[in-house]
């Protein structure tokens, strides 16, 4: 039984955390929408932020093993950045990690910051490795800074999402993804083409 | 006396609005950091969203008026973009509209979430000009699509900030600009250069 209350706990946090934000999910709301009881909640964890960090490891685990799964292949580099920048689903909800930076609570938490961080420190990192592949297989300039063309990448999921929930529907994230794979395709250096 | 209880209402709330959100700024908060009076709040607004509605459009208003002031100028497509990814200020607060995406209060109400669609449709057109006019330059391909780049780069300064946010510092926000700058150089035509 206790698992269960637990699991139902956690994976409501993380639905509230991804659609309304870390400042508006309420214990309360928690409550309600898990149908669990206070006391029970409280019997699990030692309050909301304790709740909201098992919520997001969980999210933040699901997004590394789906970018790793992307990432980690024997695909040439640039198919697999296009592929990373393709795959992205379910534009509207947006990053449950990423969108966790709008919200100050949750970067004045040093336990939910650290979460958040190390996530996009993980991604980046795989990213950075997959260019670097590139570099050596030459498909990328040899003075491409596997850094800096992670972080681009990275900003263009996480601002694609900004702009779709601006407009209202999904398409500038598609257009974004568009663009940058055609710039993807231009920057590949002839010789590997 | 009128407008000035007004004027520091709205920049009070625009400062509120971009450091901590539109959930998080309560009409109490706006009162106590103004030093507005709340007869006086209500003389001059009808609520909390009339009064958001004024901050975001003083916002928009310059976040418009500094991108036609980049993007509107003699200079090659390329430069000017480039221009525009790097003038980019005030990396750990973010963009004031932009922000108001991760806030599902903003995205619930047509007159808040009309501003910020408005905003980032403006900046969008700007920018699909000046990458039309790259084209007819000679600077990109003529099959770019220039709504598609022009949303590319939209998207990395707003995930860039987001980037940011997670890290706790501006390095991936630099690191992103500085990956798209070098794509965009890589993607321009031969005979431009």
């Amino acid at each position: 039984m206790a698992p269960t209350t637990r699991a139902r706990l956690v994976e409501t946090t993380r639905t509230l955390l991804w659609e309304r934000g870390y400042a508006a999910t309420s214990p309360g709301a928690i409550l309600t929408e898990s149908g669990v009881g206070q006391g029970s909640m409280y019997h699990h964890f030692a309050g909301k932020e304790d709740l909201a960090a098992e919520a997001l490891d969980e999210s933040a685990a699901q997004l590394v093993a789906a970018a790793d799964r992307i990432l980690n292949t024997g695909a040439p580099a640039t198919d697999r950045l296009i592929t990373y920048l393709t795959r992205q689903r379910d534009v509207m909800r947006g990053c449950p990690v990423g969108r966790m930076t709008g919200d100050p609570d949750v970067l004045d938490s040093d336990r939910l910051h650290r979460i958040v961080r190390e996530t996009f420190d993980h991604v980046r990192t795989t990213m950075s490795a997959v260019v670097r592949a590139g570099i050596d297989d030459g498909e990328f300039a040899p003075d491409t800074d596997p850094d800096a063309l992670a972080d681009t990448i990275l900003a263009i999921v996480q601002g694609g999402y900004v702009l779709a929930r601006a407009a209202g529907t999904d398409a500038p994230f598609g257009r974004a993804i568009d663009g940058a794979a055609a710039l993807l395709a231009a920057a590949r250096l002839e010789t590997s083409r």
